[in-house]
């Protein structure tokens, strides 16, 4: 008999922390862990090397009309870090309640085992269940999936056999209400150096003749937005798609508070793209953000320096149609132009990820054309919350993003329903992060109902 | 016989490091020089003992009506790091030429021994020479002095009975020409700090309803000047005093290049006051400007922030009649005022200097009621300058601050009479400290022609 709870525990209990070169028994242990339960489930298991941690690929095969979904997940966590802030032992599953502690309980453990348990229980039950089923399992996630694309362009051809992908790797907003996540934001990152003279002067012996680097920053970051709340950058915003009515209304019932929004920010004031309400503006609109800005002495105390360079680190977050390497263009252009005379600017690009959209069926502008079995993958998901949950799922954009999602479909062309499982409150990338043990009781459920269903037809 | 190169070499061995916890021996042992060397020149010599380092007061006295002429200088030297990029060991005098290497060599041990040289060299002549003096020499400069106003105000009335204070830690244009220096600016600072969302966000999840702190202080910083080059804060230059045509036409004189100027700094355009020349605004004109910005992610690669909070470390250059407290208030202000709402501005107040100017004689608005001994040192000046450099002294303001000899004007009305030595290739602050023999040599003649002069009447 296949326990979930234990097996999460042992999953756990492997610290599989990607970033760090010192975990590698962690890594290896994790992926030994899944490829063996996988193989102990009836899947071939393909452990795929890469240039860093493998990849497990795992196929149950069938009949040619059976569906066919890949299941995606990752095996590897954030680090630890801040040890001192655990209250539990990180790597030492501990229940309390009906919590279960321990890095990568919730990200993305949790959720995968989930589904795996559901597979499980599936295949006890009736081993010839007419489905198909790959396990696409990563243990790059947390350090930018730097293996995938390469793993992707190898597999194309066997991935695009199957029908879509299912996964849970996105949140829930409470535990009453799951989400299909239909949409995330792409990204578009890179750092902006300004340099005015060709070292750091003497703020009294030369101050009063140049531009200072970082005066010149400030002066360029500061025409980037309008007071209002918009990008100010010409064509940022051209073939970003419109929000459907319905997407608007789906979100309306989610029923979110502003004002407990804002508290928890800790904000008196939202500044947002005008026309959208702080919830709308997340999941529906663009950014243009300013995740670091550095500069001449930042010590205690003074230095009374007029610093030659200074710089500031750029990311936008894209939302369907825009292009990241046609945003950046934009930007950079536009920060070019607005340069005051008197400083040099220089650009480093950083990476970038497309922005996803995905229109489950039903919908009123559903394209006519939506694979079948995507479609039904969407209803069984469908129904099955609805017994299991009591009331139906949401279909709704995230602000974050998962560029793999973008690139499996720019690559095979399937599309992903991601059903959230894990919660505000399960700390993920944070100390004390855990998964709610009944809510992972209801996603098992779900999970196998679903695939029930969808292989009844 | 005093052989003032000798004197210098074994003052130069004295580590003096004042930052350098470390560096007590080398502190003492300068302290210990010029004390002893001082009291070998008859001088009654009191070591203060201040919190820090000591100062050393020294006094020769004399009749009422002798002109009484304070001497400063410091006995500390700025740290020697990096100690890799030194030609020859940073604290053992080196001989290269007509250039005597080391740490301190130019700031201040040179030039204050140029003093103590050519007055060994008058005392020996003239051993009741009509003169009283009072050397005042800090331990202190290189860490902002903090000892100094104490010792002032305990000093007050002592110095209050002199007539003006004479040094040499200023510098000259060029090998050719000596500068006396008429003014100096004074100096304002404090850091702003701005915080948006009470902790770091991230971007993806919540990128789009706030204003991030990076963003508000870029268009703070952004307002603060005008394209063409003013301070934009109301009032900044309200109480600034009108530059004399006298003090325009001597910089003139001086012939500096703006070509040269702009390829030494390594820009291709000036900004700069509208109205002066880049040399004018240098010394006749306040600035505002960044000496450090932070906030958010500064390190390799990206971090998909939104940061809590960004600080900028903002400095004022003052001139004459510019109060340092009043302008901090007039910035603080504007920056209030212009902040966006959604964001918290907090600032952390720094130190400060009153800007510092005194009309030589002999110019057309000379007050009429100069001390006679301060005219008399100025004129004796100029004409031991004229004799030995066979041109006479340009009066110009500077742009760097000596907040000392302002706060030695406030609390005992002393003017100062400063005479430049050092040269801009000398390296001060810098690896590979040099200071010119024959400057030295030049030094020592004019102050010992000047303090003759003076003494004659």
């Amino acid at each position: 008999m296949f326990d979930p709870v234990e097996k999460l525990k042992e999953f756990i209990r492997h610290a599989s922390v990607s970033t760090d070169p010192k975990a590698k028994a962690g890594m290896q242990g994790a992926q030994e862990f899944v490829s063996g339960l996988l193989r102990s489930l009836g899947f071939a298991v393909d452990v795929v090397p890469t240039d860093l941690h493998p990849l497990i690929f795992a196929q149950r095969g069938g009949q040619p009309d059976w569906p066919h979904v890949v299941i995606y997940g990752h095996y590897d966590v954030q680090p630890a870090d801040p040890l001192n802030l655990w209250k539990t032992p990180a790597f030492e599953p501990t229940l309390v309640g009906n919590r279960l502690y321990g890095r990568g309980a919730a990200d993305n453990k949790g959720p995968l085992m989930t589904i795996i348990a559901a597979i499980a229980r599936l295949l006890e039950e009736d081993p010839a269940v007419p489905l198909r089923l790959t396990f696409l399992i990563e243990g790059e996630e947390e350090i930018g999936s730097p293996s995938f694309p390469k793993f992707l362009e190898r597999y194309a051809d066997k991935l695009r056999a199957a029908d879509c992908v299912f996964l849970s790797d996105t949140a829930l907003p409470n535990e009453q209400q799951v989400v299909l996540t239909c949409g995330l934001r792409g990204l578009a990152l890179f750092d902006v150096h300004v340099t005015g003279a060709k070292g750091d002067l003497h703020s009294g012996l030369h101050g009063g003749v140049l531009r200072n680097p970082i005066q010149a920053l400030a002066e360029i970051l500061a025409t980037l937005h309008t007071p209002e709340g918009r990008v100010n950058v010409p064509g940022f915003y051209d073939t970003v798609l419109d929000v459907h009515p319905w997407e608007r209304d789906e979100l309306r019932k989610l029923g979110a508070d502003e004002k407990a929004y804002a508290d928890f920010l800790g904000i008196d004031t939202f500044y947002t793209t005008p026309g959208f309400t702080p919830f709308e503006s997340l999941r529906f609109q663009p950014t243009l953000e300013f995740n670091g800005i550095g500069g001449g002495y930042q010590g205690e105390g003074t230095k009374t320096v007029i610093p030659s360079k200074a710089f500031a680190k750029i990311s936008c977050r894209l939302v369907p149609n825009q292009e990241p390497d046609k945003i950046k263009r934009l930007v950079m252009d536009t920060i070019r132009a607005r340069a005051p005379k008197g400083v040099k600017i220089d650009f480093v690009d950083q990476h970038k990820g497309e922005p996803y959209v995905v229109v489950p069926p039903d919908r009123s502008n559903t394209p006519a054309n939506q694979p079948p079995v995507l479609a039904r993958v969407f209803r069984a998901t469908h129904e099955a919350v609805n017994e299991v949950w009591g009331r139906p799922p949401l279909y709704l954009r995230e602000g974050g993003s998962v560029p793999i999602i973008a690139e499996i479909k720019r690559v095979t062309g399937l599309d992903s329903v991601m059903m959230g499982l894990f919660l505000p409150e399960d700390n993920l990338h944070a100390p004390n992060e855990s998964f709610n043990l009944d809510v992972m009781r209801k996603g098992i459920e779900t999970t196998y109902r679903m695939f029930k269903r969808l292989a009844r037809g």
